[in-house]
């Protein structure tokens, strides 16, 4: 089965198969199983088949599950079953979950082991590597949690078949990114007819798209350098997911965030990508935004983990696959604001 | 100023002097206090005028701040002042605060730097070293948390020279401790009279007392090992604390499981030790324990960390200085129990 490995301090293996759920094992005896409740019943109970849980603990659908409340609720489960410190949890669901599942593992008894199974296209690109898990604070989103690295990782495109088109859409977001940041045949491949389950690439495209992060993340294991890259178009993105209370899913504010960053670039000097960002919109069709103030989202980008003491730093592109951090000044960020903002407010961006 | 090295992938100082505190200081320019609110307002002040932070979090007393209710507090306060990934949290108090301050040190943004100036004995010999940090659940103590060592920790003896004197008893359980697993002078030094804040010889004895765990943490950083014998007496300590629900505070409950881990030890073999853990109940002079059954303390210690697809493993002692790894068969378990709570019912232990 096609495998990509991560590396790092502890590497682990990321398979990309059909079938590959029901060929998966752990070594771990005792094993908890986090799913979100949403799954499909037959999702949950081939997982069970193969992993043998003591318990089997659901969670909320999305980003109702990151919260403090959800997380002590599942670490109670895992004392109240005397799940050991040689013990594993187990993450089935969509990026959310996992990074729910993936913070339980780290904190519950100082870190036990952690699988992922990512149920989303989402959540296979983006939140099944790299090793980072955490929760939601009201005042921002993932500004709580830890680098806890999966023991391994299984992407069964058997499990996106079933997936409503706009929630495959909403997830083809981080691949697009991948594309822009690192990969460009990607920006094609992805947005292709030929790119849905069961196609016959279906799973070469899938697995350079995991590939691009996975190669950056074995290189930079706790976003010191180039893995900040991989937030591009994240620093509105999560300001607009604070500010909408999660009504606008993360592969949705992340389509939005990257035209804005692609605006950004243009400003400063780099080569006009919002043809790519247009394009992307245009086929995502993400939901439409609420009203919006600069104001309010520049205090949620302000409250962004890129900050540092000297102020926020943004993803920006030179050109295809030449990121590069870099402060941007306020007014800019208030005029593209203004542009971005009459850009996807149109059906059709030209 | 008399210093321990604790090594590691990231060895920090602890300072052990009168006066310490006053001539600490950090690099990081923007700076999170978390305090006890129980201190001193001079204490507080004091810290204030060494660190400058921007902002200072108050929480509860005790091990009443190990709580998710707390820890979200904590890290919305730092969230709606920006503190930025460069940043840095002190936590200032007992062992309970620096748990809770380093657990929220780890976990905010992943993971900013922490730096610990413990209040207490307790703290100064147990929590403030080794990088343990975490809060409580309802099913058990120090359940959820994470490995984050300080980048410095300051131990200053002028801190300890206010502190009720049944509080500063409670904390010379720990130390008391490393005298038995590992530094046998210090059994007779901790008990002594001049074993007290402003005596020649304290700041010797405290810094030895706190090597000992400085030691076996820079051998072992996530208690693989010998580290787990640092956890001699507590297997049963954190039972009754859960059982009380931290109505025995943490250092009396080590008192009382030092005795219990004695009995199992001799039990199984050991050189007779309760001669000693007997004196030092006698001078300890705990809290009295409420009426307590074997049954519902076994639960707790089923979910001890140490813990694992096997059943609870105890450290026990060989003879002084000469601990060991054991898992002990239930009935022991009960019929000792008998034996101690025996035992530690009589006002004075003969």
């Amino acid at each position: 089965m096609p495998q990509i490995e991560v590396g790092g301090a502890q590497p682990y293996t990321v398979t990309v198969a059909a079938g590959a759920l029901a060929r998966a094992s752990v070594p771990e005896s005792r094993v908890a199983l986090i799913v979100d409740a949403g799954l499909p019943a037959g999702w949950v109970e081939r997982a069970q088949t193969v992993f043998r849980p003591e318990l089997t603990v659901q969670v909320p659908s999305g980003d109702a599950c990151k919260t403090f409340e959800v997380l002590g609720g599942v670490l109670s489960r895992l004392a109240q079953a005397n799940l050991p410190r040689d013990g594993a949890v187990i993450g089935l669901g969509g990026g959310a979950t996992t990074d729910l599942a993936g913070f339980a593992a780290a904190s519950y008894l100082r870190g036990v082991a952690y699988y992922s199974v990512p149920t989303t296209l989402l959540g296979m690109v983006d939140a099944a590597v790299g090793g980072k898990t955490g929760i939601n604070l009201p005042e921002g989103k993932n500004l709580v949690g830890a680098f806890w690295p999966p023991r391994a990782v299984w992407c069964d495109p058997e499990l996106l078949a079933s997936l409503p088109p706009a929630v495959f859409r909403e997830g083809a977001a981080e691949a697009y990114k991948h594309g822009l940041i690192s990969d460009p045949s990607l920006l094609d491949r992805v947005l292709s007819p030929e790119f849905r389950p069961g196609q016959p690439d279906f799973a070469e495209t899938l697995t350079d798209a995991i590939a691009v992060k996975a190669g950056v993340v074995s290189r930079d294991l706790t976003e010191t350098g180039e893995r900040a890259f991989l937030n591009f178009g994240h620093t509105l993105a999560h300001a607009i997911e604070a500010a909408t209370q999660h009504s606008i899913s993360h592969g949705d504010a992340v389509g939005y965030g990257m035209h804005y960053a692609a605006l950004l670039s243009r400003e400063l000097g780099g080569n006009d990508l919002t043809p790519y960002t247009r394009r992307f919109l245009n086929w995502q069709r993400p939901k439409a935004l609420p009203p919006l103030k600069f104001s309010e989202l520049n205090g949620y980008m302000a409250r962004d983990k890129k900050a540092d003491s000297q102020g926020v730093r943004f993803v920006l592109l030179h050109d295809l696959a030449r990121p590069y951090l870099a402060r941007v000044p306020e007014d800019l960020l208030g005029t593209t604001f203004d542009v971005w903002q009459s850009d996807v407010s149109s059906p059709i961006l030209s």
